[in-house]
């Protein structure tokens, strides 16, 4: 074997050319308990059978933020946000004065392994379910590269790819939606059946896990949606990898109603008015869900403010733990320049917000689930082949998707073939 | 008012004497989200109409290890194990090198407030799922106390009451059933019917929340149940506080297959063959449902052993946090002569073992549910009346709930009505 010609290294990480086509699935806060639930209730008959023959399970760790962001981004870069720099979706640009969006691909600091593989000449696609991730994934990739949510204006110069809704058969789905998962799904098994490209990404949104807890109807559906593409995708030939961007809690009380720490709030009170800048980095156009509350919050504050602020916050029933940006930095793998001088991380039961008038919750139509925190930083890692390889001690995390599919799948059927 | 006649103290803490007749339910392995699913789901009609009608919702903190007899034991003596003592089922007689379960009442450092009631002349009864708690609730209390478990033993000499079975019209459940709890329920209501004691604490058995997600059939089935018997006892006039002794996790991956670290054997591999004793304060002679696995564990080895021990536990995926005993008696409160050097917690998802060949999982006939962690420590704190005077910034624990429902209900339909 050629290794430098058959692999291809990105961000100091090694990967083997695909041998038969591969999948990686990331299934938008797909906490583990989604697909057990599934599984116990007869709704995933594909993946009940799969796991009991031959398939592997793990759990890995995402990063935290446990937002979708930085974790779809570590998930196409192999590499924490210390490397890739995207934190989650909002910073505070301390010298402009203002917060910044970070959908930008010009915030990216470090090339995709979709681009890399697709440079070196296998063929990729990449199907996300909003817009707002698609310019990120595609950033410098050759290939086809999608949203569901705006399939009907998908074109062959942006996209690599149109008439998307002929090849799909479904129409433009609701951005709030099961079907705008759904549409990546099923855009996923015509990509193979028509294309076969090398190297696959599809990426869903969590609509569905931000309204419904694992084993109750609609989360069931969902995934015997999912289950039933998964079938045709593994019925395709792929060796399928599936993981998620983070987990999924309720955020309420035992009544349902969310349990929110308004720190902005908390920081005039005790800080004077505006003397913090409390950054929730979940904000994004798409709120109506969770009404931009999820667990994880950053601060930007004076210096001589921080130690005090840091034991008012540490004292707030529902907060979880507060670091420094230092301590931040070196304990979720961020990027310093990126953050506040404080991160304030919630428990499992709570969402943190700024002032109670800046979040409309008026769309939470069902008790609120989310997520952002340490406790919803445990994700499936799931693979329809055996794996080999793997040191058993070794702390797996939901970027390492590509590695253990490319790297680490073993199988007679197919796998490394390339690599014999 | 006379303080001194109208209320009583115990354990350093002081409680009203009750106004209308006081039940304070314990529910086994209450994850907030059951009762959030069941209202969902429009199975517990009567805590919706409560919780949207004066009722009250807070979340508190259980004691971890966040298993059913310290809890229990902190809930009826007002504080936590650091002053009554009971850390577990189990801890390790060093001394007499043995392992002694703490079911023994004997093991109890602190009086209940059950027994300081009917000292004080209010009339007191408790009712326990299992009949291991019944001893060590019912200690040194005149009043009626009996299990569900043995109701058609109890006699007059030894619970104060007997032919249960007549006055609550069900047969002796199965320990391992929904009805070892219904039957809980049923007494307390036929209680309030017949006798109406001042102050009633029901105590269920978590068999259901073992085996069936918040949101699923069987758990909505359970806490319908519920409801329908709080309805009666809200109907009878009673003052309801609900909590419980801890919350609930699955333990598996999404697979569903249970993930355990088998301690015993990692610290044999790394001190030599039973260099370290490993103690799961779980384990107790109903083990079915969880085959003596749960998410606490703690560990007698040689002092110059800890810090090693302390290292290789913490590196190992699906450890929380690793603690000696002096951190542990810090942060969790409990006494230092009943736990051993370290303290080792896993992750919501993780529970710990001692050695493979020593559980018998053949009994998880779906996936294992379990609790003793950190993850598991939010619980409901429900009650059927506003109330009043309680600091917002106040860290509630479940074992709060006599003082919350003795002396922070406010209602003009009754209440503290002994204090006016």
């Amino acid at each position: 074997m050629d290794a430098a010609r058959e692999s291809v290294e990105v961000n100091g990480r090694r990967y083997l050319r695909p041998g038969a086509p591969v999948v990686v699935v990331c299934v938008d806060g797909c906490e583990p308990d989604y697909i057990t639930q599934a599984i116990q209730a007869g709704a995933a008959p594909y993946l009940q059978r799969m796991l009991s023959a031959g398939g592997s399970s793990l759990i890995g760790d995402c990063v935290v933020p446990s937002f979708t962001n930085p974790n779809n981004v570590s998930i196409v870069t192999g590499v924490p946000p210390s490397v890739h720099g995207i934190c989650g979706n909002f910073f505070y640009d301390v010298e402009a004065d203002r917060e910044v969006m970070m959908n930008d691909p010009a915030y990216l600091r470090a090339p995709t392994l979709l681009a890399a593989f697709a440079q070196a000449g296998v063929s990729v696609a990449a199907v996300t379910a909003k817009d707002k991730l698609r310019t990120m994934l595609g950033h410098g990739m050759k290939g086809i590269c999608f949203s569901a949510e705006k399939a009907d204006k998908a074109t062959i110069a942006e996209c690599g790819i149109d008439r998307l809704l002929e090849l799909v058969g479904m129409p433009v789905p609701s951005v709030y939606s099961a079907d705008l998962s759904e549409f990546v799904f099923a855009a996923g098994v015509r990509l193979l059946e028509t294309r076969r490209p090398d190297l696959t990404y599809l990426s869903t949104t969590d609509y569905v896990q931000h309204k419904a807890a694992p084993g109750t109807q609609e989360a069931n559906d969902f995934y015997a949606m999912m289950d039933g593409y998964l079938e045709q995708l593994d019925a395709l030939g792929a060796v399928i990898g599936l993981t998620a961007d983070h987990g999924m809690s309720p955020k309420t009380d035992a009544a349902g109603r969310p349990r929110v720490i308004y720190l902005q709030e908390v920081l005039d009170q005790h800080l004077g008015e505006r003397a913090a800048r409390v950054i929730l980095p979940i904000t994004d156009p798409y709120v109506v869900h969770h009404g931009a509350l999820g667990s994880f919050a950053t601060v930007y504050l004076p210096a001589a403010a921080c130690a005090h602020a840091t034991r008012v916050l540490q004292d707030l029933p529902g907060v979880d733990v507060v670091l420094t940006r230092e301590q931040a930095v070196e304990r979720f793998e961020l990027a310093g320049d990126r953050i506040g001088d404080l991160v304030v991380v919630s428990d499992h039961l709570t969402v943190l917000g700024t002032s109670a008038s800046r979040h409309d919750l008026t769309g939470l139509t069902v008790p609120l689930r989310s997520h952002g925190g340490i406790s919803e930083q445990k994700v499936p890692l799931l693979f329809n082949r055996p794996l080999q390889g793997v040191d058993p001690t070794r702390r797996l995390r939901n970027f390492d998707v590509f590695d253990l599919a490319l790297n680490h799948v073993a199988s007679p059927r197919q796998g490394l073939r390339n690599a014999a």
